[in-house]
Order: structure tokens, then sequence, then C-alpha cells
């Protein structure tokens, strides 16, 4: 077991190519016991940006609190709290705040293949 | 890729033996696509519970709203809003809210093994 607020976790600066604004928490991860994904809390800043990107893993994600906008394979969608957002492995996407709060949501993945 | 907000998903009443007051969403599935894990959104209304029970499968839980207590084997620990709880497979658990509002959380589990 793991219990524990995220208000208590570490906030890291994601440092991708790309990145602009972001912060990671890692908040169950594999170190945790965590068998199959690991549950991450991103805080996007106003102006700011996840990379655009793709890569094999999925994406699942929830959003906690602020707009933006969802890019996916060069359209785009507009996201709020209550959001959420399934990308497959392989698709361009990234988030991008584009409101005057922070965009905050969780991102969960598969923990890495071995 | 799939987007929505839960806000458009059906509340399914919990019929699980041993569930007080307790609605689930299903946002992102293997129907969906997903091909390693699930995002379910609960809503336990105050004095309701999801069952107290285990199973093989571990549970990532991060709360969004409301306030009350994750038993683990036997003891309790307070939730609230922002707290994540990750229960790993066979450990008895639930989730009760003994507070005055709704207590709304995520909860990732991984597909079903065939």
């Amino acid at each position: 077991m793991k219990i524990g607020n995220e208000a208590s976790v570490p906030r890291r600066e994601v440092k991708v190519e790309g990145a602009v604004g972001a912060t990671i928490q890692w908040l169950i991860a594999e170190p945790d016991g965590a068998p199959n994904f690991a549950m991450r809390r991103f805080v996007i800043a106003p102006d700011g940006h996840t990379p655009y990107h793709s890569h094999d893993d999925e994406h699942e994600v929830f959003v906690l609190s602020g707009k933006g906008k969802a890019f996916y394979e060069g359209s785009s969608t507009e996201i709020s709290t209550g959001s959420f957002v399934f990308i497959e492995g392989g698709a361009m996407h990234n988030f991008v705040n584009d409101g005057s709060e922070d965009l905050v949501f969780l991102c969960i993945i598969p923990n890495t293949k071995k």
C-alpha cells in the first residue's frame, strides 16, 4: 500500500525538449510496487505545454482543473475540468494551456517494458 | 483517441454485494482500444462505501473531491482531495464516505487478464 497527498509530492520541472512551463509529480510508480502502470500529476502554467511528440506507450489523462487544448495528429480539442483523453501509442499529441490558470491533469502510463 | 468529459458519461449504480451509495462511470476502457488499464470514476454518497474485499488486481486511486477513509487490512487512513492510494492485489480494502459531501475518486485497474 502507498497513501499520500499530491500536495506533499515534489514537483519537478519537465526537462524534455519541447516542454514549456510544465512540472511533473510521480504519485504511484513501479518502485512503489505498482506492477502495471504509473500515475503522474502534471501542472502546466499559462502559455505552457507538453512536447508535441509520439511514443509507443499510451496515455490516459484526466483533467483536474484549468482549461486548454489537447492536440492530436494536427487537430485540437478543448479540455477542461473533468475531461478525459485516451491517446494510443504512436500518435502525435500534446497538451497546451491557453487559459489564464494552471492546467492540471493526471496522466497514467504503462510501466516501461523491460 | 477518445476524448470526452465525465459529465457526459452515465453513472451506474455499483451493484456488487457490500457496496452502498456508490456509482461508477467507465471513462476509458479496453473497448476504447486501451490496451493495458481502465480509468473509472466513482461517486460515493455520504454514509456510503465500496465493498470491503480483495481481488488479484491492484487499484490506483486519486481523490477528486470530498472526504472519507481508506480501509486497508483492518486499519484506516483519512483521505481527501488530492489523496492518492495504491492498493496491491490481494489486500482487503474499501473506501468509506464519512463526510457530508460526495466522495469522488478515480480508480484505475489493469485490464482483466485473458
